[in-house]
């Protein structure tokens, strides 16, 4: 018998923070909740990091997820974004390991190939995709849409040895 | 009255991070302890993040610090590699902040001028400052004896409103 498995998916951002919380059972899915964690930008950057800790941490402590998914994200931008960005994801990574979850990565284009079918495709078609694939998915922004469509691509992949292949090649 | 006020030092690195404590009472300084944090470079990145955070966690359980300080680095090599260090460097922000402690952060060229008296100079110089300034100073890493300086910009710092400014332009 198949079980349901409810999965966070995370994109994380010292900004902005989407999560979003789908379950899968067999080959369905459903849309639990989504939402967007932020920091204050006023605040110095520990208490920020501190704000999405504490953030992140309430909601799992309330959707209970079995498994988590980050989005592997690269900003080639400058030095500064990405270390702002690596800042912001480690917090990601570490909230759901600390709750005893298994933390799965996905490159962007995977998160893509799994929700539009192909391994590019703008903002757009990715959350009019992730309405198509879960007609019930709502999302204050797009880091929310995004963390679901995160959420969707782990659905698809974690029983494939791929994650394993993933997980290592990111870490 | 002066009052002893106690510095954790942290150079934050996946692999390695490094810590130093020390003592500030008025302008004389005592080395309390240093050493390093290692994460398991087999692991997932999740897992080596939940290692950096246990190991810090337990050196400020045990050694009370009452403010931290903490190496603005820049890494210019790679994406990936700024990515890593942003990612470690959250969690030594996190784990302070969490515990009550203000944070601190100081560009590599104010360490530098602290302990060597320029904005510029290579590892050796700065071991051999560390050691002139602390005697009884110890450390098992190139990343412990860069915490331990670290400190000491702190120490030298933490009452200018420098401190303040260096704060906010970090942020």
């Amino acid at each position: 018998m198949a079980e349901t498995i409810r999965i966070i998916g995370i994109d994380p951002g010292l900004r902005r923070t989407g999560w979003g919380v789908v379950e899968s059972l067999g080959n369905s899915l459903r849309f639990v909740a989504s939402g967007t964690v932020r920091s204050d930008d006023k605040a110095d950057l520990a208490s920020r990091l501190c704000q999405l800790h504490d953030g992140l941490a309430e909601i799992l402590h309330f959707h209970m997820p079995h498994e988590a998914a980050v989005e592997a994200t690269f900003v080639n931008k400058d030095a500064t974004a990405t270390l702002k960005l690596g800042q912001a994801r480690g917090i990601a990574m570490l909230v759901p390991a600390r709750a005893g979850l298994r933390v799965a990565e996905y490159a962007p284009n995977a998160v893509k190939k799994s929700v539009i079918g192909v391994g590019h495709g703008d903002k757009k078609q990715i959350h009019m995709m992730v309405k198509v694939l879960l007609p019930k998915a709502t999302f204050d922004t797009d880091d929310a849409a995004d963390a679901i469509a995160i959420a969707i691509c782990h659905a698809h992949h974690r029983q494939s040895p791929a994650w394993r292949l993933a997980r290592e090649s990111a870490a």
